[in-house]
């Protein structure tokens, strides 16, 4: 290590100069003095590449503004692109472009990395180069660096967050405002937490495309979007809120990723993997998680429980991530990481996934039931037939001879199992099908001791 | 970035083998497969240097036992000491020698950081090494890494901690089976989470410390021990835990650095520094923080409100933090931070600390008044003189002529202005003195916006 060398530029081309990239903009601008005297680097934005020309930024910026992203990555006075485009197909290429010149990559494109994550990377180390993605996951919760090197001694047992700000926003005004979900959607489309098509969050696709990188870079294996099974918060009742709540639950739209725990080595080895609205008891950390706050819990062998909380999205937030990327590539110090570790997909093999089937949780089961005698019986004996305990059943009192709702928690149970006795249930005459099934999260089990 | 070379040997020397080293040696032992996958790094134990020779671990493990801790530091084969003595004297001796030999140190060592930081640092610099402490604060917690690379784009405007766990135990037990001060503390200690002189822990100077240590990192600023307002929780009393609650608060042990808000430029970077027993809302996600659970909150001009929350101590949550800053060590991206960054202490200037008695903040007074006509109009007449204003009273019918529990809580006031009318409050016949005075904190406003 020799004394600080004079100042060095780093050389930015940022592709895209929307909400998150005009958060970029914001922080290297503003922030130019306070960044220049912590790393002694200036980080100087030699292109801002844009779809629209005619854009401009209010904040006084000399930075040109172009369309060409070609000649911007091109430009040998760029060191570093930051691709803010989203979609997978330009982006796609552009990432591409500035790997073969041997350019560092940061990139807040979650779509891109779980679907070409493995290619891209290895593209990435074969021209001696790097992709920094902090801004992939939790916005600004610097959540990808603790998995690559603050909790890296740890074996990763289990990995469970809240990692979709705009579904997150959905819930809480459904939880605390016992809003239906229609209304909920619009106001957080008109707030601005949502987007005009929605579905990619409320589907869990986003989550699950997280949670495929995050838990490839937990379990040192490679996680695609189709390994995880995906369920969305896109039919979900105001009832079953309700009814959790007075249970004592909180509904989220969980990522989770858990160690299966077999007695052999390859048991071990494989995870479940899995989106879903998900009971979780009101005294859990992640049940205080609202708004548009995002949260991870980390279930490491030797750290135990830890969780990292924060803004998941918005300009400013996901933008403090970028910068921190950048700052990484800066020092040198990423490019060593991603050089050397072998955490990322295009180094590990991939994973070993559980089927779904054979997922063993809790369960929360609305059924809507005539109020005729012997109906109770026929569901518990269908339950029973595969093998399922009830822990709690709630069920109210009648009015006026229609269906009522009766609902019912689980002991452990199987899945593949539950599936079976769902459909023999609705499949009673007694019973106004689809029943909703909800999953209920058990804590896991914390293996640090003091 | 040439493709990983051969594995390549980190030598080690342990020096002290106690709890925390003896987490160490587990993870390096059990782990050393996962290890050397993801880190292509073999990490080798070479010295165990402890007090008592006789002392063998359970592990098997082949790595000699010594008590010569010179000869271990200056084996050539060593290329990381790791100081888990604690302490300043022996402990410091010991890191003045690997650095002075150019090899770098991972320490928790909070003690001797907050006491000879900035002399260390420049030592290590001056040697072309460094020094690795993710250990020395938050446990297992990765705030030292988010504080010097995730969150380092953002200009840092508070950080709030719970960072000691043996105090946090106690409180957890006084609040939660209303246990008084003595039994929370006897049962701490029959636990293990507190030692048999309890001082360092109880009298908030171990938080103050970790204080030092993350408010120098997060401001960019040099800040001692000396330099904060430390109040322990040695004399809390059950009865104002119980008045808390009441009033919707937590007690909790916080550590608190806030950039002072003023108009110029200077009281920009001046700073406000405490620890002292905190009344917290209720709903804040801080006041969830329960038993032996660390949670440290920083709010950044960018990322908005962040939180890392995980175990503070014991063996493997503090291992897991050494065993980062080794794999950091090994990757050569902790050296290169280290090198370049100018956010140590030895590369900073002296906090501009705000004078105690100008903190603005609101508080919680519990006076003991003779039940006699105005005693009430006498307090508020003191409090209003000095501008106070109230913000509640609590105040119990009386029972048999004693003295009676008036409990009050107020605006913002200044810390000079409330000490003047305490000292006018304890003075008055009518009141048994002394008062009882905390503060009730704020969560601190989050400056990013979506």
């Amino acid at each position: 290590m020799a004394t600080p060398a004079a100042q060095r530029s780093i050389g930015i081309a940022l592709l895209g100069c929307g909400v998150v990239g005009g958060g970029v903009v914001k922080i290297l601008t503003e922030q130019r003095e306070m960044l220049r005297c912590r790393t002694n680097l200036s980080f100087d934005l030699r292109h801002i590449v844009v779809r629209n020309p005619g854009k401009r930024l209010a904040a006084n910026m000399p930075t040109p503004f172009s369309t060409d992203a070609a000649a911007a990555i091109d430009d040998p006075a760029v060191n570093v692109v930051i691709e803010l485009i989203g979609g997978t197909d330009l982006a796609g290429q552009y990432v591409e472009r500035a790997l073969r010149l041997g350019k560092p990559v940061i990139t807040a494109n979650k779509s891109l990395l779980s679907q070409r994550g493995a290619e891209l990377f290895a593209m990435a180390r074969k021209h001696n180069t790097c992709i920094g993605f902090e801004a992939s996951c939790g916005g600004g919760v610097p959540i990808i660096n603790a998995l690559r090197m603050g909790l890296a001694g740890n074996r990763i047992d289990a990995l469970v967050g809240i990692v979709n700000g705009t579904c997150n926003v959905i819930l809480t005004r459904m939880s605390r405002n016992r809003w239906a979900y229609d209304r909920a959607l619009a106001e957080a489309q008109r707030q601005g937490y949502a987007e005009a098509d929605p579905m990619m969050d409320v589907s869990g696709r986003d989550t699950a495309q997280k949670l495929a990188i995050l838990s490839s870079l937990a379990f040192n294996v490679r996680v695609r979007e189709e390994d995880i099974h995906i369920e969305g918060i896109d039919h979900l009742q105001m009832a079953d809120i309700e009814f959790a709540g007075e249970l004592g639950y909180v509904v989220k739209l969980l990522a989770i990723a858990e160690r299966a725990r077999g007695k052999d080595r390859a048991a071990n080895d494989s995870l479940f993997l899995r989106v879903h609205p998900t009971l979780i008891h009101r005294d859990d950390v992640l049940a205080d998680v609202s708004e548009a706050f995002n949260a991870i819990s980390v279930y490491g062998h030797a750290v135990g429980h830890t969780l990292f909380y924060g803004r998941g999205a918005g300009a400013m937030p996901t933008a403090s991530a970028v910068v921190a990327d950048l700052i990484g590539l800066g020092l040198g110090s990423l490019p060593l990481e991603f050089s050397q570790l072998r955490i990322f997909p295009d180094t590990t093999e991939p994973a070993n996934v559980v089927p779904f089937e054979e997922l063993q949780t809790r369960y929360y089961l609305r059924l809507m039931a005539k109020d005729e005698p012997g109906v109770l019986a026929q569901v518990t004996a269908a339950l029973g037939t595969q093998g399922i305990s009830l822990s709690a059943i709630l069920q109210r009192e009648n009015s006026a001879g229609q269906c009522v709702p009766v609902v019912i928690t689980t002991h452990l149970a199987r899945e593949g199992a539950m599936q079976a006795a769902i459909k023999q249930i609705d499949a009673l005459p007694t019973i106004q099908a689809p029943s909703v099934c909800l999953r209920i999260i058990e804590t896991p089990r914390e293996f640090a001791e003091g």
